[in-house]
């Protein structure tokens, strides 16, 4: 026992509770019997045969469980990494052949490295940098394209690899007379169903039960001969175990999308695990532990022929609502795929893969989030144009431009709002000691000859002239009328040297203009940069006060001013 | 009159102050004077003939009096475009071609047209995102490669065309038995005159002096015998008028080039011209006015055969000390480069290349600036290494990609934190209603049940999560002995709908643990968000307080609270 605790082992194996044995038990089993379907369906968008989807629903799981921070994520295969990977190895081999197959596996491999090696860096912070109208406006541009890249195998037709919705639908559209129309109807009835499962049984698992009905219904209806296509023979047994082959070439054709994968993978992860986490609150996600954890999944992935994995939506929620208390759960699904691979394989031989395009539709459609769009349209504009303009960027430049753009202009919206912040000028109410900004209280009053200001943002090189030009214009409004401007500085966070350079130059000039300006409130990291930077004795001591109050009735060099001056830097 | 009104003419044409005159002209007549040498000194940089320094010191100072909003900046060939000019155009030609020729006139006109057309589309605010670190790391390392780049004319040999200054200093010793003793000469008593006539009589224009010694001596000396490089025969009169012609192939491939110049011509200008004009209260420098004003004098240097020309540092400085009061001064500066180009071209012919380098080298070794990281490096660390970056990777990268690596790491390093704000536990200042951080006023007090915050920072998407995780902690350091968090928001300048959807669940969930969330000093934008995103019913309108101190006071729903939720958004 004590040898074991010094096993870098979960928190939940040394302290197993046997009271959420039946949570996980339940919750692994259900998971399981999801993930034989849609493996093999994500296999097949991810350009591979079927049976890799299980391969990938072994080892990574049991990865997972040992070393992720959350114990109801559910890793596996996903929608999102599967299209990524046949777009990024479809422009390298074609589909079907051995190479296109060694490319895939290696990408797992490449996904985990970077993953890991991200974790050992500690570059978890990164994953903020994705904002929810990013994320959302992503995700459901990213759900259209994969859905319809299904629509192929739904209609029984070749409509070439483009992830393009355009090219997709003017290609179906030119291929109208080729439908196998038994392929159509299976999955058409495999949509029904799945839809009337969920709708009207919630607690059978409906892919399962499409997936059994379908085989029947191609086994005693011979409708492979009707041009329906079947998965047909599938290899028994377990994958083979050992590292791909790497050459170098390939790695690199493979880095940018190993890299798209890698952050999206893991984003999908992360904000799927937080959202359960808010249920469970005795453990936290950590960011940069997930990073080793689902780096070491992928890694493991490749060891058994695998292709990339993330932590997935809907399993994860299945696998939460099922009752799964600790890791265990993905333990004994995984177990269960296992079990499927030794002796369930040739029951997959009448399977059709319209049932399995049916599959994926259902799961990724209700990921189109148009409730999102309509809150942000009421809550915050800016952010709706953001979700929609990453949309559009993911439909027209793709799905690994779009959500760099979306990024790119979430932080440049961030910055160019940090270059004009805001800027309000206060007024006393009433008789109080309380100054408030006078657009927004009517009852604030401004003091004759006194011009106080709140300045909302660290005062640095890129907001520092627009500070400048917008103090100037008021006191250009006030011509010649103000001899004291008092600037609250609550808001002021930090100073850098541009700014403490401006703001030198600005003090001196007004000086000379015979203006004095008061600081009110300076918090300590800006208290800290005047000091460092000079400024106290060109500002003048006997002009820093605690608050606004202060400021505006003292004469000269009163009240709380030591306090004021006071920086101890700890 | 009423009629010249109507003219878009500076408003120092219609109301010209007679008072101004002398100093115009004195300061004209200066300026003009440098600029023959300087002119020519630049046009060798740019790897042009010299006459066409003095082209580009004609109609584009004319524009620029005309359309800018400085009255003190002088426009001409500058060190740094000229640098850019032979880098970009050495790339696609050889120098003394007909073509290089051609591709500098059309650089300066795609310049023009970027600058001119950025100034439409009100886009001068991006000279914001350039901190006062990354100009000064820039500025150094781009005056000692184009000081270095001068080398060869000062030691006679053919260095090659590398702008990397271990390349230059490696071929300069490589070639130090071909040195040219009398040109060596010839630019080392050019630097000691320029240093001392600079030192011991500042009125002086030493260019000047310079430049008619070292033509007397190679003359009387008979140096150009001796292997001294003279300017030779240069055309006289006026520069042929006329738009250059446009090769579309031409265009793309100077694309990059132009796109540089004109961001750093443009940064140079405004620099110097804020610079001077903060001695000058009376007039206001706008970006935008500036960017369509160096746009068309751009525009106008093509059209007379010139190279891209900015608002330089040193004549502008001079301009204001001999006492320019408006853009007369600049249009005398020009008249005199045109009475030079008519008459006084023969006596250039035996100028040596030397002395003009020498000119060069003085120029731009006091751009080195030394005291500025020693100071930065009191006053600002992480600036200080921010300027030193930007130092070596534009020696490392040239200087192109210099500007931009500072650029993207000075916005990178703003982001980053902005993503890991400040956050201050508070406590109470005796028996006040004062509360200031416990880490640095030994004063201040927490109170027993609760934990008082500042967050100082926007709450958006990219600090949500450090937000929460440094709450939590805080929290779990006080084991459940907190009832009631009272955040201090006043430095909390917005919320984004991320922020808010993430607030929501952190609230509700608090609520559960039995924990009361209050919020004091909520500025107006914050409010306004909390207010769409439907949070106020949620965090219970009774926990809203104008300050820390009532929100420590109150038991529930008293106080100020009125005037705490009124939102009048104007």
């Amino acid at each position: 026992m004590s040898l074991l605790r010094r096993l870098p082992l979960p928190d939940w194996i040394l302290h197993y509770d046997r009271r959420w044995l039946r949570g996980d038990v339940v919750a692994g089993l259900t998971v399981g019997v999801m993930l034989i379907p849609q493996g093999m369906a994500y296999a097949m968008l991810a350009g591979l045969p079927p049976i890799y989807g299980l391969y990938a629903a072994t080892l990574p799981l049991l990865v997972y469980a040992l070393m992720g921070s959350s114990r109801q994520l559910a890793v596996g295969p996903v929608a999102m990494d599967s299209l990524l990977t046949a777009t990024g190895v479809g422009a390298l081999a074609a589909v079907g052949t051995e190479n296109y197959l060694y490319l895939a596996i290696l990408l797992a491999l490449l996904v985990g490295i970077i993953q890991f090696s991200a974790g050992v860096l500690r570059l978890g912070f990164l994953v903020d940098l994705l904002s929810r109208p990013i994320i959302s406006g992503f995700t459901s541009a990213a759900a259209l394209i994969i859905g319809l890249s299904q629509l192929q195998h739904l209609l029984g037709v070749n409509l070439g690899r483009s992830s393009f919705v355009h090219d997709i639908l003017i290609s179906a559209v030119q291929h109208l007379n080729e439908v196998n129309l038994p392929t159509l109807g299976i999955g058409v009835a495999g949509i029904a169903l799945l839809l009337l499962v969920k709708r009207y049984a919630p607690v059978v698992p409906g892919p399962l039960v499409v997936v059994v009905v379908a085989a029947l219904a191609v086994f005693f209806g011979g409708l492979a001969d009707s041009g329906v296509k079947i998965v047909g023979e599938v290899p028994a047994g377990l994958p083979a175990f050992g590292i791909p082959g790497i050459a170098w070439g390939d790695v690199q054709a493979l880095l940018p999308t190993a890299l798209t994968i890698a952050l999206i993978g893991f984003m999908e992860g992360i904000a799927v695990a937080k959202a359960v986490n808010a249920r469970h609150r005795h453990y936290t996600v950590e960011p940069n532990r997930e990073l080793l954890a689902i780096g070491a999944s992928n890694i493991g992935s490749s060891l058994v022929s695998g292709f990339p994995v993330a932590g997935g939506f809907s399993r994860t929620a299945v696998n939460d609502q099922a009752g799964a208390q600790t890791g265990l759960a993905s333990i004994i699904s995984a177990a269960l795929i296992v079990l499927t691979l030794l002796f369930l394989t040739p029951w997959f031989y009448y399977l059709p893969q319209a049932v399995l395009a049916s599959i994926i539709m259902v799961a990724v459609f209700k990921l189109i989030d148009w409730r999102e769009a309509l809150r942000l349209w009421r809550v915050d504009r800016s952010d709706f144009w953001m979700l929609t303009a990453t949309f559009i960027a993911t439909l027209a430049l793709g799905i690994q431009n779009g959500i760099a753009a979306g990024v790119v202009l979430s932080i440049g919206v961030h910055v160019y709002r940090s270059m004009r912040p805001h800027l309000a000028v206060l007024g006393q109410i009433g008789e109080t000691h309380t100054f408030r900004n006078i657009n927004r209280f009517t009852e604030a009053r401004e003091l004759p000859g006194i011009l106080v200001v709140r300045f909302d943002a660290p005062l640095y090189f890129a907001n520092l002239s627009y500070f400048q030009s917008q103090l100037e214009r008021l006191l250009a409004e006030r011509s010649g009328e103000v001899s004291v401007v008092v600037i609250n500085a609550e808001g002021i966070s930090g100073i850098d040297s541009s700014a403490l350079y401006a703001l030198r130059q600005f003090v001196e000039t007004q000086k000379e203009n015979g203006l004095t300006i008061r600081f009110a409130g300076l918090i300590g990291p800006a208290r800290d940069a005047l000091k460092k930077g000079g400024l106290y004795e060109i500002i003048g001591r006997e002009n820093f006060y605690l608050d606004v109050a202060d400021a505006v009735a003292a004469g000269a060099g009163e009240g709380q001013l030591q306090l004021a001056l006071q920086t101890n830097v700890t």
